[in-house]
This record gives C-alpha cells, structure tokens and sequence, in this order.
C-alpha cells in the first residue's frame, strides 16, 4: 500500500486512516490532499481515524499538518470516529491536538462542516491570508 | 490491522478496502457488515475499491457474498472507485463480478443508491425473501 485513498462525498473529502503510518506515507497523503482540495475545490475534509487503536505525537503532528494546509487553502478539517482510549491515552500524553476539530462520526463532521461553511459571510468572498 | 472500519453515511454505509484482504479479515467485514446494516437499518451498502491495484477471484467472490448478504438484509450494494486497470484484468479474466453493482466514485455510487431506493414502491413495505 503506498497512497491512502482519498474520497469525495459532495464538496467535502473523505480519508479514512487504516494502515500504519509512516514518514514517506504521511507526505504522500499531504500531496494528494493538498491537490485534490484544488482540484476538487473542496471545502471540508473528514478524516476517520476508527481504525487506530494509537495516536501518538507522529500522527498528531501529521492531522495538525493536514489542518494547517487545508485551512491556508480555504478547506476546514475535522477529525471523525476516535476510540475512547485514544481520547483517554491523548489527554493522558498531554496531546490536546491543538488545532483540530472532532467530531464523533462522519454524518456529525458533515453535519459540522455544513454548519461551519454556512456561518460564513457569503460575500465575504474568500479569506484572503494575512 | 485486525477489521476494516465501516461508516455510516445517512443511510449508507460505506467501507473503504485499503489492505491486503485475506479470509479472516473477509469474514470479519462480512459479520461487522451484517451487523451494522441491521443495527443502523442501513439501506444501502457502498464499498470503494480505488486503493486495490488487483481484483482477484477470492475479492470478486467476497464482494459477491456481501452483496448477497446484504440484498437479503434489503440493502443494496454498489461497489466504487475501480481502476481502469481493474476493470481491464477482470473482463479478460473472465471475471464479470455478477451481481455487483459499480459505480465511478462515491457520490455516483450514492446517486445510484439514492434513485434505487425512491423507485421501490413505499406502499409495498419491506420485501419478502422468497
């Protein structure tokens, strides 16, 4: 396996986590993210980690990475599906995923993504970077 | 990587296969499947294949038994995503995978099971397995 797949639903991007991660893969995923929100002009990105069992610095210094390009290209990021002992074992750590946004399952981070793209000022036009 | 994550879409499921399948982990995604069409009430099935580079017998065998499974259940199943490649393979295989519906990528695949379900007759109530 070398590419985690990337899947549209509608205007947002769905990535579901299932193999471990690694260097090389986390920067292939950064790639492929980053293009398809352009490609794609996505406004939201839905990551599911239910498949981990750990979330250690690693992975969140890469969902905090992910976040960070995704809100630069004007795309909100939400993380879905975390099992309550990664919640319990990332407050345990110290890691709050500072910059993240969760939700505890794909249809409540649609649902949030929605809400969030819907309080922006429609003619605001897009957020200019500063 | 013991089991494959499944998410609930609406009122869809949705399962991405990112990893190698072997029979275990086939039997695990069909008892999780199952389950989780009957305890959501799930009315349809979408199971996005973009990540498999191969579609073998044994995968077009276990797609075939899922939606089997899950036509009995009275959810239908639209398999997504299929690599130009895959679909070249499988004809000249001979494998035509019966009975499995495609679509080009998740939102088509939901599209697809969108129109199925408001083409049943509501008055008809559930089906009767015959």
């Amino acid at each position: 396996m070398d590419r985690i797949p990337i899947l549209r639903l509608g205007r947002f991007l769905l990535v579901t986590i299932q193999v471990d991660m690694h260097d090389r893969l986390a920067l292939t995923l950064q790639d492929d993210l980053t293009e398809q929100i352009v490609s794609s002009r996505a406004r939201g990105v839905l990551i599911d980690i239910s498949a981990l069992d750990i979330v250690d610095s690693f992975i969140g210094r890469m969902l905090a990475n992910i976040a960070s390009m995704a809100r630069i290209l004007d795309a909100e990021t939400v993380v879905v599906g975390m099992q309550p002992s990664v919640a319990i074992t990332l407050v345990e750590l110290g890691l709050s995923l500072p910059g993240i946004r969760t939700a505890l399952n794909v249809d409540r981070g649609m649902d949030l993504l929605r809400a969030s793209g819907e309080s922006e000022d429609p003619t605001s036009g897009s957020r200019e970077l500063t």
